[in-house]
């Protein structure tokens, strides 16, 4: 087994950093933003002192590609994004970038031979922090959002500024004809962050991804009246945040009750009106995003959001379902490689479902596609706190270098 | 009994309800706004043609007066504000006003002998809709605020405009000298709707209303951790919405067991951070108003408060107090007065406290003080669906006429 180097890791985690530094331990990076445009930058600069040819598509994605011995061979890809969310941290994605640039280092001043060339990928507007939706550039590729539509997505700052502007503004923006083809891919691996705590937990290395969750999400509306607070008496009243905090509790409970620990829900977003503190609310809405890998299990849960009393408290309730995914499931034979590649360096891996989305999940449609995972400390994610341990990230390195070189023999 | 005239009413009611008319039943008048001039204009035009003294104060307080036959005897006056929240309706407020006018119009086409001078008033900022905080001016004349502080609230709309500089542009700014002189005052009585459906319940005609409640207000802040709602498994949350639904829940459970009619209690306002779908929430507040007319019992519910538990679902919470009222007694020869002329005119009567601050609980401080309520359909108000029938503002129109002559009498 080959290995990375740890000093260079720090020192990738470190110089990239600065490029949309808070001051308090993380960063705010949106798509093509200043801060971005640098690391961008900086990765290209990178990637070219090292021999890689570099291009960009027309939606700014970013290929730097390391020849290998057969001209001919299809394109082994590895890479994540380097956009945050607002006081985002220094791992979400820009790991995966910085551990796929190490992997190459490695392969290059190792002089690893491989067959196939190998490519650095970075996707533009993963989170969608400033230009909605997530990831989005990997989603327009596989064909899940219109391109056209994508460049109007107005930036949600207020500048009047649309993705598209930014993109040409950005310096980045390539040709349609760079973009990943298919035919002639024979594979990408994702390196990530894990954002739970389920690796730290168990002490595991690294996580082996199988796939990522299905989920399904609703907004629950309740409707009320909306009176006096000093005036209506308590029998009369229609509350709907009474109602809303009862129904809440009621979706807990019968979760709750299922006893799956694979099961993830989270009623994360509430509005309330008026939200006035002397006026009975008359209309709350509050979310309900609900993972787990099992598609049976998710019809239990829907069962479960059908046959919920729709009297609460006086107020009438709906829901709309949102939006939902199907659980995807990653190319065994990489998960395998990457089990294969974690069993021989003697680290102890744990198998697992990715909950959160990745451009990987979108990409596996239209190649063979696995993610490696890298423990978060307290599994603290979208936030300054977010943080692995540079001898962690050298690990996952590890598995990424030696699952491509075993993808290359495949 | 004396008796105002019903057309009259209605023409009023009709005409008033022009002034910020938003086309759906209801009104938005701000304080000082153009609707809100247009109203005063049209009070003003409507009591000098009636031969009344007309004079403002330095808070753009509206004072006409009718001379008695006592040039040295004290003011009676009566009244209410003019301006509406958002989308209020065309009853709170203005209803006092206008069965003033309708009292002092009755008064001098009956031609009804009178010792006392009777004063219509309108006080300026009422709601606070636009410029905060509520019951502005009569705060300022009883101390309750600082007129130099007032007059720099800046207009919640984001105009940059302030109340000082509304009051000079609206020409409603007169001379301090002209404020009601509580030496020089016999009493104020204000004629408002019940915003309460407990007179229409219970078929009563008229309202004698006792005092104001007290009120005691807290906010609540629940404290947990923000994760991923895809990575982060249930047992290590620390969910700040799901707790705060639980101690919502709570303080509903503790305050019914009380089981007294007279008790209301609101949590109308609830804000989460960061109130995104997919992030588990990490801060959550929700307010507490509670009102009722002993203060005994107000602090039983004080003490349930500070009883609660500070641990929820593995989030800590805290509460504060925002502000407090004590429960305020109206002048008891006046409410025996309206309780002696609802009887004579053999209206069905109800003796209550109110719920929401009128001008006339600041007022009370200064000068002997009662309300007479008018019965509010469906008990709705704040809101396009505020009404109450010509016939039932006639009543009250009736009770406040030969109420103010029971007190010019006395």
């Amino acid at each position: 087994m080959y290995e990375c180097d740890l000093g260079r890791i720090k020192e990738k985690i470190s110089a990239f950093s600065k490029f949309g530094d808070t001051g308090n331990g993380g960063i705010t990076r949106f798509s093509l933003s200043p801060a971005a445009i640098q690391a961008r930058k900086e990765i290209v600069a990178r990637m070219t002192r090292l021999g890689l040819d570099c291009k960009t598509d027309d939606l700014g994605d970013i290929y730097c590609t390391l020849a290998g011995t057969d001209a001919d061979a299809d394109v082994i890809m590895s890479g994540s994004h380097c956009d945050s969310v607002r006081q985002g941290g220094n791992y979400d994605g820009i790991l995966g970038v910085l551990s796929a640039m190490e992997m190459i280092e490695s392969i290059v001043t190792q002089k690893i031979p491989h067959r196939h060339p190998i490519q650095l990928v970075v996707w533009t507007n993963e989170e969608g922090a400033l230009y909605e939706p997530a990831m989005m550039c990997s989603g327009i590729i596989c064909n899940k959002f219109d391109k056209e539509t994508m460049m109007n997505s107005l930036a949600k700052d207020g500048s009047g500024k649309t993705f598209g502007q930014a993109l040409k503004e950005s310096g980045f923006e390539g040709s349609r004809e760079n973009r990943i083809d298919p035919a002639r891919t024979k594979g990408l691996v994702e390196l990530h962050i894990e954002q739970g705590p389920v690796l730290e937990e168990g002490g595991f290395d690294v996580g082996i991804v199988k796939g990522v969750v299905g989920m399904i999400n609703y907004e629950f509306t309740f409707q009320g009246q909306a009176d006096h607070a000093g005036t209506f008496p308590m029998p009369y009243r229609k509350d709907a945040l009474f109602a809303a905090s009862q129904a809440l509790l009621y979706l807990h409970q019968k979760f709750d009750a299922l006893n799956d620990r694979d099961l993830v829900y989270t009623t994360g977003k509430i509005s309330c009106h008026p939200n006035i503190h002397t006026v009975i609310p008359d209309e709350v809405k509050f979310t309900l995003d609900l993972r787990h890998s099992d598609p049976a299990f998710i019809r239990r849960c829907t069962e479960i959001v059908h046959a919920m009393p729709k009297d609460w408290a006086g107020c009438t309730m709906h829901f709309e379902p949102a939006w939902t995914r199907d659980t995807v499931l990653f190319h065994e034979p990489f998960v395998a490689a990457v089990q294969k590649v974690a069993d021989a360096m003697e680290y102890k891996s744990h198998v697992m479902y990715s909950g959160a989305g990745h451009d990987a999940q979108y990409l596996s449609e239209i190649v063979p596609t696995t993610m490696i995972f890298v423990p978060s400390k307290g599994g603290h994610s979208h936030c300054e706190l977010e943080f692995s341990p540079p001898e962690w990230c050298w690990k996952g390195a590890n598995v990424l270098l030696n699952t491509i070189l075993e993808i290359d023999r495949q």
